[in-house]
């Protein structure tokens, strides 16, 4: 069946001229071959990759997590949301080096923010890995006292005190829901799951050979024969690995060492132009520089400030169409809505 | 001319029957006579209302202004857009007491956000009254030490240095357009002015009697009745005046005595439900307790509860619609961006 497809697929692709010496259907397959995948055209298919069987994406879960990942009231301080550092106008980061959160705390490990996009191709959650998926980590910022400060009962009872929130909980999983701050969580994820953003690479895996230039064909041939495809495969280009040893390399800032054996999760490359400062300690702004680093301290292949250039130059094919993203207006507030918290 | 639509009115509205010994018509007209005014149901009137001859609203300009009052760019951090403090989600304001800005610093003199819903219907900006219009207003959040802290020159650096903003300021303004800290600030108020949030009250005195409930009309009466018309009144009910004199009243938090004359400019009531906390340091969480205090320091009428629940009543009938918010994707950062400075 797959063989079949490839054959229709290679007739229409041999047409075309490639910038090197190489047909548009033999990079695609090269690209398979090392394990580089689009996002399907299909949407049932992307719903199908990112849905979760044990609380499957539905429109009012959607429009509800659209709505709690707005609102800086899941904090103790009401003034950060999720989005706050993970914001959906800025490629899904912050764009500072080390998150900041309640009383203006810099993140101790002087982590950086990753990408919510496509943050659900990732095979484990935050930058040691520690969690299996976004259901978990939605739970952790919101109560981690350097982000969110807000504890358990607190999300809950603010939560609970809007009939606005009540409503909206009673739509998306029917009138006797119990509302609690799993459920708060697993409804975040569930908005989250559906920040996918296809782009023009994606088109070129698909079959659209001129939905890249001939330099960002060339670029992804660089990046593939350069091995940066070792850690920065599947779907999310990154997010399937923890190969970074972090005794490696000394980035001077933080004290993370990644999680038990000091290794660090590959992040996703897309969408990469937007998300700088790179690296998990966000100590690099630079993508060439980023490029460079990766290079020497995980490849060592001496590469060249063209083979840099020309990634760098398929890396920005990897800016992706956004979800168009409707500012929610919330639920108002009651006498009974626990007060903001500023200490 | 005027007369002669009121008799077409009355004939409609003569015909319903009214709460307490009044008819609609009798009640819009003594809502008139005492200065409330309606958001106009035509939406040329409406913009006619709030447009700026000097630099008139139009659809490409809405959008640039909407992109720059969501970017936290424009602050030294890079963490805190106008949206912050007067977020459209939850009434234009942040819930919180007084406004928390720049390194987690509260306002110096404990003042609270006012809502940037309905803004342009003030007569003049802050709750001194220092700034006459919108674009006044907007250059002084970007640049105040506890707010968003950026200097001028660090904004338009900041601004200049994305080909995605120098793009759409020529598409708004035309190719040989100047960007600087100015006009940055008026594109942001031209956003601000079509932030308009027609309520079934407005329904009401545009002659659909049965927009108000009978309890909310009763509501209506009693809020002229008892004087608080006096200072609310005009489209905003509220914004037109300067009228509270802070030596009366010791707020017992901040410093803050209003302008030379220690007067406090009467905030608008649209919306007032979704605004919590109340008057100009946020003292006061209940909307209940408002009206009271309210009624006891600048009219001395001795209002009974029944009075205060009829007002309050009338007054969530003053949250209106919002116009649809799209959250915008921002223009990429480059390395040609000022860094986020957290100090």
């Amino acid at each position: 069946m797959l063989k079949k497809k490839y054959l229709v697929l290679s007739a229409v692709l041999f047409s075309s001229v490639s910038a090197f010496a190489m047909s548009d259907a033999e990079l695609i397959k090269k690209a398979e071959n090392v394990g580089l995948k689009a996002i399907p055209q299909s949407k049932l298919e992307v719903l199908k990759m990112v849905d979760n069987p044990k609380n499957p994406i539905t429109d009012e879960k959607v429009k509800l997590g659209n709505m709690l990942y707005f609102d800086p009231r899941l904090s103790k301080s009401g003034l950060i949301s999720c989005n706050t550092c993970h914001n959906l106008g800025m490629g899904g980061v912050d764009g500072v080096s080390a998150a900041i959160g309640h009383k203006w705390t810099a993140n101790p490990h002087h982590l950086n923010s990753p990408t919510v996009y496509n943050s659900v191709l990732n095979l484990v959650q935050f930058w040691d890995g520690r969690d299996p998926h976004l259901e978990a980590q939605a739970q952790g910022p919101i109560q981690a006292g350097p982000e969110m400060a807000a504890p358990k009962d607190l999300v809950e009872k603010r939560v609970l005190s809007m009939p606005g929130y009540i409503k909206e909980f009673k739509k998306a999983y029917g009138s006797d829901v119990k509302i609690d701050f799993k459920l708060i969580a697993d409804t975040i994820a569930v908005f989250e799951r559906t920040l996918i953003t296809p782009s023009r690479y994606d088109d070129y895996l698909n079959g659209q050979v001129n939905a890249l230039s001939k330099e960002e064909k060339a670029g992804l041939n660089t990046f593939i024969n350069k091995g940066c495809v070792s850690c920065h495969n599947d779907v999310g280009l990154g997010g399937t690995m923890m190969p970074f040893d972090h005794k490696k390399y000394d980035f001077s800032k933080g004290d993370f060492t990644g999680n038990k054996n000091g290794m660090v999760k590959t992040p996703t490359l897309r969408n990469i132009e937007e998300t700088a400062p790179y690296f998990h300690n966000g100590n690099i702004w630079s993508l060439k520089t980023a490029v460079k680093q990766m290079d020497k301290i995980q490849l060592s292949n001496n590469i060249t400030d063209k083979e840099v250039e020309q990634i760098v130059v398929f890396l920005k094919s990897l800016t992706g169409e956004k979800p168009a993203i409707n500012y929610p207006i919330l639920p108002v507030s009651t006498e009974k809505t626990p007060k903001p918290m500023m200490n």
